[in-house]
């Protein structure tokens, strides 16, 4: 199977950047199943129901969010119908929504993907790695889905890794999202799960974290409250994970970084052209 | 010029990459200067002389440090007759050695180095925007050196992200260190400063963060006291960024990934064979 | 019901506070039960079997931890035995020991222990509401137990307090621990539940948190590595908070400070004598 | 010299228990300086002019800040032209204000106003000892003035005790300020140093730290946005420490704990009446 996970989203720069190249390279590569991490896309912060759709007929199969899940209000509300968008599983259990999801592809594979939050330097929600466990055991790779998925959205470099290493052998894929820098580190671990610490986002990247760099340079600098942090407004680039899995076990057999627009280095997978 | 920066060296198998890699491409490249963040050399802990040693013939030029700096407590003693090393200028005022150092190369050109920590989600010490303007005032790239060189020691890469912005167009370059994972987000900014959010390690990276697996996952799993943590034992590969300064201004022209070992996506910069 | 906790046991200092001073007033005031937080106990870090010992034959009936439950390492096995040692129920699930003990008064009531940890500032574990909810449930006051008390190990006084106001009417006491400094806020809530942000430790007060005060002061000023942290060296002070409860709801009818040694105001309920 | 500080007033019903009680004690108790924290003024965040000029009309001497310094952002105007308005100096520096001022009092002595913050669970800033210790040698207790108050607003008490060994002997008063909670531990450190680790707040402290208790416990609970947090409107108490100097020294010879209004355990200081 074909996929592709795209980083966090953040505003117009990132959602047009999503909206421009991907219906392309869904073709051109002819991907079975399109994950991307929703959570900055409205601005920055959170997402909206009209943002969902507009991903989701740009080639998007299911969106997963993080720690700005709900600052948009209305995804508390939207996400209990909207199947196809997954919220961290580490939420308290009552929260809208869910914390994994199927997809069904083209193709009739099943694909299972699972968001989680991480607990270092964040705030504290239930274990990540037992709420993983039990998302692998509901659903195991090769008997209840084709391929499973986790994107782990965290800002601690051990708790990915170490996330990475739990899920070795029992997920197809397994990213890290949050800190809005790819990093080159993507690899297949030794039992067949692809990992990468962090996709990066999709957005402007001559920003700070996407967002117009000023605000965020003074208040390092001044400790003083100032404007409201805004999504910067440059050409957004795209940032993600390519990676093919094995159709009979479901583990990863290759993956590459996909890197495409400004201020990036650039990477396209070329195991499928 | 030609630069050459690699990320945090961690235990045997870092040093091991760096003696057994170092001088070839030091050699094959015609490098100028080459600096190394050591903080993690001594087994994941600190740094001691005889590593220092070994590294400097390897053919490093002058060694960064970071939160284990003094992990070793015998460099609070030669940090103060090794000028070569340099630890965090945001340590309180007192603290032995030295937060810039001038590196004089073979060519005779002089490169600043400046070392500093964050404190986003790191012990408090002072303000790294302010001991770096500092730096940079006392020693302004084109008078003061020819080439001026910032490791950045942060966890946040919003904080990171920052700093590359305030130094644009006063630094050659600015380097991120302390996540262990190198990003894939390398540029040189519109002021002429290279930048990337972190250079990774030189370690084994079959591992969570350099050190051997099992540990940090069980302590994520089972939150109780159990073994140290030690570094991994198999074979390390080196991470870093390799740039090329204009003689005339100091500010970069061009800047690549290192990444040459197991487990990496491998990287070489293109521009100088 | 007459009941007295006592806040975290320091070192030699507060041990030898509570085995001077407990049997006496166990007697005078004719207590029915009698709990203590032993995360210090050690020399300032965790608890041993023979410390336990020594605390139980002082006239203590059950004894709570904290962040610092095993920095003694036997304690991850004698917890297993010893039925009167309560660690926070928020660990992950798997981890020696019990997060709640009933204890069974000389007068024939049963008296239920809860030790849970906070979130806010320390290491995240499960979630401190939920699995104090469960306890509760398991075991309400007036059925389950003629008293419910619970230990909130936690360093924000925010979570503290809405600990307070979460048990409100479903404890008959509440008491807040970890920081080592009593606070004057104690009262019985509008449901019944007697509440204090933090107990105080048993200790010798001239200190920093019980522990020698020349090493934290000089952690804070010089950021460098210095010696081992040791438990203060003179007299030690006995800090808690005595309750009534009615016997009928076991609801708490009074409450007062204890405060009795060196370096703190005094303060004993008068309401018993 | 008879000095009373008070801590951080929270919205409505902390400033009416101020303007409602002071005036009277003030006369009562023949006070020659009254400092009180006035952080959370202004609806639990920041402090107006408005709200400066009716703390001072009730007998307030000078008003110390904290985090929520700014919350308000005209402080960062009226600031520059109110001298009794004192800001943490460990803010960098540049920032509107000041972070120690003198008090001259009606019998012509000088009352020397320091503030700084904690960076223990702290954004952060400079560091406080060292920007303590300048105020302390620019205006040293016997020559510079005749009484020096320090106020830290912090959140550890590991820090706030450290800061209290720190200054004693160099100051007449420590008190510690943020957590909202009056702790029981003030006393009179060896050199002559009155200390207490927090002085609580002037507010409803039926609440979670002077604000409605609801939505604080809902987001511990939920972990999702809701509404905003609003100052809790029960009738307000006074919280706060009452010292005594001796005026040959400026060092404190005795200290009590006012306590006064709902909710609290009430405490008066006994030597002045
Ligand atoms: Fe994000
Ligand atoms: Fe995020
Ligand atoms: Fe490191
Ligand atoms: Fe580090
Ligand atoms: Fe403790
Ligand atoms: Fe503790
Ligand atoms: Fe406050
Ligand atoms: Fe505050």
């Amino acid at each position: 199977m074909r996929l592709l996970f795209l980083g966090d989203v953040v505003g117009r720069p990132g959602r047009e950047a999503v909206t421009g190249h991907l219906p392309g390279l869904r073709d051109r590569w002819a991907l079975d199943c399109v994950i991307i991490n929703g959570e900055n896309a409205a601005g920055g912060f959170g997402i909206t129901e009209a943002i969902c759709e507009d991903l989701f007929a740009a080639g998007v199969d299911a969106i997963t969010l993080g720690n700005h899940a709900f600052d948009q209000r209305e995804a508390l509300v939207f996400i209990e119908r909207e199947h196809r968008l997954v919220r961290p599983a580490t939420f308290p259990s009552g929260t809208p929504g869910r914390g994994a999801t199927m997809v069904e592809t083209a193709r009739g594979a099943r694909v299972l993907v699972v968001n989680a939050m991480g607990r270092i330097f964040m705030d504290a929600m239930d274990c990540p790695f037992t709420r993983v466990e039990e998302a692998l055991a509901d659903c195991p790779l090769g008997y209840g889905a084709d391929a499973v998925i986790v994107d782990f959205h965290a800002e601690a470099t051990s708790e990915k890794q170490a996330m990475g290493h739990f899920c070795d052998g029992r997920a197809s894929l397994v990213v890290g999202t949050h800190t809005h820098v790819p990093t080159a580190d993507y690899r297949v671990l030794p039992g067949g799960t692809a990992y990468i610490s962090d996709l990066g986002m999709c957005g402007d990247y001559d920003s700070v974290l996407g967002m117009g760099k000023d605000e965020p340079l003074r208040r390092f600098l001044q400790k003083t409250p100032g404007s409201r942090l805004e999504a910067a407004q440059g050409e957004g680039a795209l940032a993600g994970l390519a990676v093919e899995t094995d159709d009979a076990t479901g583990l990863a057999t290759r993956c590459a970084a996909l890197r495409l627009g400004p201020h990036l280095p650039p990477a396209l997978p070329d195991f499928w052209d």
